[in-house]
């Protein structure tokens, strides 16, 4: 008997990875709305057009999934958000006030090999704020990470958000006497600095054409890690970094560069401290994505984070908490086959009392139905016999003690609440 | 300027709509945690094989997006959730322990004529109970449905559950001389009985060839209201209903049979009372579906509840509620560019202290700060000017009272945390 398998680099939510799931979520909800972000979601499908205006080449013609949909149009499953947010931003350019502070968590695809940190399906947190070009505005992306990570128990010597800006760079190459049309090549080559071995730089550098003067020029300027007091942008993100109270997570890092071709200004990077990961986050300001489409020109700030690497980040620093998949903490048991009614009765009366419950809903074994609370971590169980039938009252065992106790029908509320509190304090 | 569309049959969710389907997932959750299911999720694209299996030929053939993936593979854009759960439940059919109760929300796509109550990319609770059989398990997902509405606010006059028996049904054919062969036909004529007039109800069911005798026996058996008395299942689903406390929204409704092959007992439907929209969601049980894409089989029962036609029920009864896309309370303003560094800190400060705090990201006149707030809906706004800064203390706006007061900075955020107590009272 063959089953049939999922497709290649999705993933299955069963309720435990779901609780990790949703556990990430609320913390990407609420570091987001410390800051006054707004939720928003996009399609998960476009129109190819939507892709060419702005991304990278390779991401669209290699690693999307792109297929004719039965009318004939050409449609994408978004392998990233920034167009729709682009053209959601044009379309109701009048409209939005500004800044314009938004923020979504959703499914996203890429057609890559599935490998350690990478899925081909996999969820992403993006956040943007639009229509302010300051360097106050760029910092408080940056403070939105930091304190992402502070939320979720990362210290700083954990992971580290290593920032650079583009301009910068490109009068820094300026002042090595390297031609601006040489730009795009020699930010390749800055990218792969942290990624390769110095003779292998080297090499790739010559094979570029870049002479061995300009080399050594460029990797001279890379060690110097106060170069950035020189630019007025960056001394102000950093001041403002200081206000914002994250300066211990940040570092001016001048090999980070971003791969996109849209980054204009400030580009930021966050890592876990050692390197072993790959990056957990990128992102950076972006002037005139919205022009691109077909709107009135406005310019940005934003991050992507997808969901594969920060998992493993948390995992290797113990800092994913026990998550219990089961919602209730009360079991409502069923003695036997002629008190079933009696058991569905009780259940939906606490229920109607405000408690989360689930009922049993067959006469098994009490020894099974206590194992399936244990398993599902339900640390109360309800227990309607003859006997508690006839006296008016319950059994409540509470698994976490091992104890047990009959309780009157008309104090169980109060008992329940007080069990709870105990569980939750 | 000619600006890219987004998809036909898709959505955009600015922050507004997006509010108000965090408002009905949490409703969702709500209920679903109540009874104590637990969430998961499953690919948002399957293998098209998946679907060969049980899925209605038509949901597959015509109404999916359906497309070959760049291995080569056909991947369908799941148009629903259930042989996905099927597939999940058999590739772990021997760690699961029974009960299992699973519920989810995510997006689905068909392929359809977007119209009212319909679009092609949708949102989707889908809720199941597996691996019991019993007229009870039945009754707790009609309770759910129940429990739902009336945590939305919907009456049962607004709301009602149809309930049937597709065994019961085919009893009742039996007992009028119709031989079992004929009952997919007979069981698509009973389906259109409230959608058509009784004219073209009859000429439908002389066009399936069902004898002139037969037609007014069916007819006659639609009208017996209390003819589930016969059934001893029916009998017991209606009395754990009782149990259950929803009585109220449940009707016994011969007319309800519901689409999908692979119900076999149980069948229900939730519409507006007044039937004037699609129907709210359907559901039933199902015997052996996960058998069928190779695993142990099992028996349960579930609905799905798309995220369109409940939202134009929630409006024509008005239960909708005011919902405020900004998630902060407090806005803290730049008063000049050479403050800007203190409104930053503030915020900071006043973030730092569990408070959730926009600030304003520019030295924009100071009547603009404020329309931007009551724009957002956020209700208090702090200023920090000159005097402020050499007095140390803030001004505070309540926009609600249009009221302000200076208030000192070692009492702010006791001062805040009343005024914010006074917003959520």
């Amino acid at each position: 008997m063959s089953s049939i398998k999922a497709v290649k680099g999705t993933r299955d939510f069963y309720p435990d990875s779901m609780a990790f799931r949703n556990w990430l979520y609320a913390a990407i909800r609420n570091v987001s709305e410390t800051f006054g972000y707004q939720e928003f979601e996009a399609p998960l499908i476009e129109r190819l057009e939507l892709y060419a205006a702005k991304s990278g080449e390779e991401l669209v013609k290699e690693q999307s999934f792109v297929f004719k949909d039965r009318g004939g149009d050409m449609v994408v499953l978004r392998p990233e958000l920034t167009p729709s947010l682009a053209r959601m931003i044009a379309s109701r350019s009048r409209e939005l006030t500004r800044p314009i502070r938004w923020w979504s968590f959703g499914p996203f695809w890429r057609y890559e090999r599935p490998q350690r940190g990478r899925s081909r399906e996999f969820f992403q947190w993006n956040i943007d704020l639009l229509g302010v070009v300051s360097p106050q505005a760029d910092a408080e992306i940056v403070a939105v990470i930091a304190t992402f990570f502070k939320s979720l128990g990362l210290s700083p010597t954990q992971v580290r958000i290593g920032v650079n800006n583009r301009r910068f760079a490109e009068s820094q190459l300026e002042s090595l006497g390297i031609p601006n049309s040489a730009n795009t090549d020699i930010f390749r080559l800055i990218d792969r600095k942290e990624k390769m071995d110095e003779v292998a730089w080297f090499e790739y550098g010559r094979k570029l054409n870049v002479s061995q003067t300009h080399l050594d020029g460029i990797q001279g300027k890379l060690k110097e890690k106060d170069v950035w007091k020189n630019s007025p942008e960056l001394v102000e993100f950093f001041t403002a970094c200081e206000a914002l109270d994250i300066k211990e997570y940040v570092d001016f890092e001048p090999t980070v560069i971003r791969g996109l071709d849209y980054y204009t200004g400030t580009v930021f990077e966050a890592r876990d401290a050692d390197g072993s990961e790959r990056a957990i986050l990128g992102g950076g300001r972006y002037d005139n994505l919205v022009g691109d489409v077909g709107g009135e020109p406005i310019s940005g700030v934003g991050f992507a984070m997808g969901d594969v690497v920060i998992k493993l980040v948390l995992e290797k620093y113990g800092h994913i908490p026990e998550l219990k998949p089961s919602p209730v903490d009360i079991l409502v048991t069923t003695f036997d086959e002629s008190l079933q009614e009696n058991a569905l009765t009780l259940a939906t009366e606490i229920r109607n009392s405000s408690f989360k419950v689930e009922w049993y809903p067959q006469a098994s074994r009490l020894s099974r139905q206590l194992k399936y609370a244990d398993k599902q971590g339900i640390p109360i169980v309800i227990i309607l016999g003859p006997e508690e039938v006839e006296a008016s009252c319950v059994t409540i065992k509470d698994l976490r003690g091992r104890t047990q106790e009959k309780v009157p029908k008309d104090k169980l509320f109060k008992y329940l609440e007080r069990l709870l509190e105990q569980q939750n304090g």
